[in-house]
């Protein structure tokens, strides 16, 4: 197995002894781990079932006691696995789940990230499974959360499971830290961090939350996009009225809203709010040529949409446009009722939900500065009298780039490759995961080893994750540890 | 009491002979039963708690038993009224509900129209009490259908009951024909009354489902507008997509439809839609004259919207834009989710509803055709390839002139004016009920006398019905009865 060359740089100690058990640990203790895993195919199978099994919306107050009561599941599985100071601990939003395993001194400390939240599962007509009743269909587990967390979360604990009952110790120390708010731009994970000393002292965060590039083939991220959510709500005094009494006479927020929607895009498909690109860092010619090789193509890209069309900023393929470049997506809008909710009514207001997607050196208090600029202006030309729009700013999540150079990166191809017999793709996820900047910002080297698949279906209806990924993640976390321990032999 | 100077036109027998009891009837019959009326306010308050409490809402499918029940309660309330031949008779949608009494030989044939079904509540956070809980309020009797048409509809059955019960007869024969379709476009009621020769045979319908022109001030409708109503859907093949992972690089059915919204009206708040206006009859001068006179100022419209600020067309006043222009109104619109619902995708759907109001000449057929080939210009300039568009028409009703001049338009009059003590304003309605539309394309002279008032908030949260218009309705019906008798006095 090549080794990496530059080695891990130390953070704790200032350099990591050589490792008690020697080199023979290297190889035989995650093998053993390896074959516990195997034997446990079912039991970790069951568990991911009860796992997704809460209905864990961060975004849905309704549901908060059921991201309470996740998070417990969690934890108790947690103490289960054997890590030591299992916690479910308050934030003044939905709790962290916490645990640990700190008894390799001198070795390096591996933050594991990830969320137990789930997003809404939106209409129920169109799941062919009920979103909270995990099915196995053809080799998939069928479930909201399934891929987007749970499944990937719970191979790492699986795997610590694994190592420590194989082997009675880990060859690492570990950090969890299992987030309740990924969905909602993560608000208090960062005060969060801020007081969890064990994770600050992390020397690498590895997150599996983001997609392969396909199946057999893993992906390292390189990374992320920022994301800014804003809402527009749209109103007209008074209540909703008759159409026919009034249709004519008054202003029509639903129609006020949609001029503000068709304003924010040119035909050219570029984002029309002024300074909207200024500080977007331009994609160099070798990033580009390296997307032409390993990124999906547009025709990828559209398979995994399911369209026959793209869209979009010209002069960009659809893997730049969907991860380098920044973007505006309209998540939702809503206004009087449709289908059997329609009502013969001018409605009293309409709410829009905009997502827009930044790329490295956007800010995104800038950008919703931008947009509120962009908006008052756009107020005063297209909205009539008498309509009120406000705009409120929720999550707002700076972009991250991640070096490529970093040992810990080379670890995880070694892992990843050693699992799925395919070097790993670098790629940039036009994704976003807020605890990402957060310990972006910690100066935490980050690794993105993601075990789902692009067409897993996350945030949609249908949602799924492979049960061969599932076991293939225990391993590749598994072989991560190892690898991680691996590094200060180098030394 | 001042007569009709013209005869109504007898459409059954020829010529009307002289009523039986001679002219003490005509004082005697309806003062007892007012007098009984008034003698069970407490018992037809309490029916109208009960028949408010259906949640009859003929739009949403998942109701429709609520609607048979609320047909079969109704049938009951007819039958213990003293009427004969009651059904509940089945159409290819939600059933009719009618009742007879035709023991007047020789009397004119009076067809009461009105409809049990409701308009959906819409968002239950919107209600200060819940819709279908009828709950008395400051003399009010709040709930989806109270004004909209239960309350007047029994008042018309009261109406009937009373004189039956205090007389031992009616003065008039009458046929009555309830509606569970009104709030939907009435699509089956044409074809009902096809089958249906006591209505057909009818000398004069009256429909008790406009407004007043204030408290206290009845009005006699001249006019209604017609409607079409159509829904688009807005679809990116596929499901909804994770919106960092495909955000940039696919269409936005969202957008699409709000692209198409937005085209809908120009600046002038005019329907851009070409030849929308080619047919429209202009307001006359008289006509405008009569309204600067008695209909409601932009101000007292404005009062009723709870806005500070009208819309529309330049050039008209907001009454006869709501009344005599046609108008545009998008019902609503929806996609993806908002608020608690919201999800970080982008849509797979987008749904608007559109709803035209059309004033006399215009043709709901024709209209429909302009609006496709607007639809399909629009399309190809603003909507990305990729995204579809479908259009489904629902309701098209014809709008419907009311000749002022029918005896029978003096009757009400007369009654109305006995009843409130103020003669009745000539208004123009911006609604539409198609069994109206219906009823004149079979030639029966029709009278719209209405008992709720403007700020009942019809088709909206809270609406009500208050329960001195209940009683005036109850006795404006009574003496409408009595002078329709009177009518064949004048031969």
């Amino acid at each position: 197995m090549k080794r990496a060359t530059p080695a891990l740089v130390p953070r704790v100690n200032g350099t990591f002894p050589l490792a008690p058990g020697g080199a023979a640990e290297f190889t035989a203790g995650p093998a053993r781990a390896l074959s516990y895993a195997q034997s446990r195919q079912q039991n970790s199978l069951a568990e991911l079932i009860q796992f997704a099994r809460f209905p864990s919306i961060s975004a849905d107050l309704g549901h908060a006691q059921d991201v309470v009561a996740c998070a417990q599941w969690l934890a108790a599985r947690l103490r289960s696995a054997g890590l030591h100071r299992v916690g479910v601990v308050p934030t003044r939003g939905h709790p962290v789940v916490t645990g640990e395993w700190r008894n390799a001194p001198g070795r390096p400390t591996v933050l594991v990230y990830g969320h137990y939240d789930v997003q809404p599962p939106g209409p129920t007509a169109q799941w062919e499974t009920p979103p909270f009743t995990p099915l196995l269909r053809g080799g998939n587990l069928h479930g909201r959360g399934t891929a987007d967390d749970k499944g990937p979360i719970l191979a790492h604990v699986t795997a610590i499971e694994s190592y420590l009952r194989a082997t009675g110790r880990l060859p690492v120390n570990v950090v969890c830290v299992f987030e309740g708010e990924e969905e909602i731009g993560g608000p208090h994970l960062a005060a969060f961090l801020a007081g969890f000393a064990p994770a600050r002292a992390a020397d690498v965060a590895v997150v599996s939350d983001t997609p392969m590039r396909r199946a057999g083939v893993p992906a390292l991220m390189t990374g992320l996009r920022g994301v800014l959510t804003a809402r527009l709500r749209v109103r007209r005094p008074g209540r909703d009225l008759h159409a026919g009494h009034f249709g004519g006479a008054v202003p029509n927020p639903v129609e006020a809203a949609c001029a503000i929607v068709a304003g924010l895009h040119d035909r050219a498909g570029r984002v029309t709010i002024p300074g909207f690109y200024d500080r977007v860092l331009p994609v160099t010619m070798g990033e580009r040529a390296r997307a032409r090789r390993v990124a999906p193509t547009d025709a990828e890209i559209l398979r995994a949409a399911g369209g026959p069309a793209g869209w979009g900023e010209r002069g960009f393929s659809l893997y730049e446009r969907a991860t380098m470049r920044p973007a505006l997506v309209v998540n939702g809008i809503g206004g009087g009722g449709v289908g059997h909710a329609a009502r013969a009514v001018i409605p009293a207001e309409a709410v829009v939900e905009l997502n827009l997607r930044l790329v490295p050196r956007q800010r995104p208090q800038e950008v919703a500065g931008l947009l509120r600029a962009w908006l008052a202006r756009t107020i005063a030309q297209e909205v009539p009298p008498g309509v009120r729009v406000t705009a409120t700013f929720g999550a707002q999540v700076p972009p991250v780039l991640i070096p490529a150079g970093h040992p810990a990166m080379a670890a995880a191809a070694r892992a990843l490759k050693s699992t799925f017999g395919a070097t790993p793709v670098l790629m940039r996820s036009g994704g976003s995961i807020s605890a990402v900047a957060s310990l972006n910002e910690l100066g935490i080297p980050l690794v993105l080893m993601g075990y789902s698949l692009p067409n897993d279906r996350i945030h949609a209806a249908n949602e799924r994750f492979g049960l061969a990924n599932f076991q293939a993640g225990i391993a590749a976390s598994i072989l991560f540890y190892a690898e991680m321990a691996r590094l200060d032999g180098d030394h």
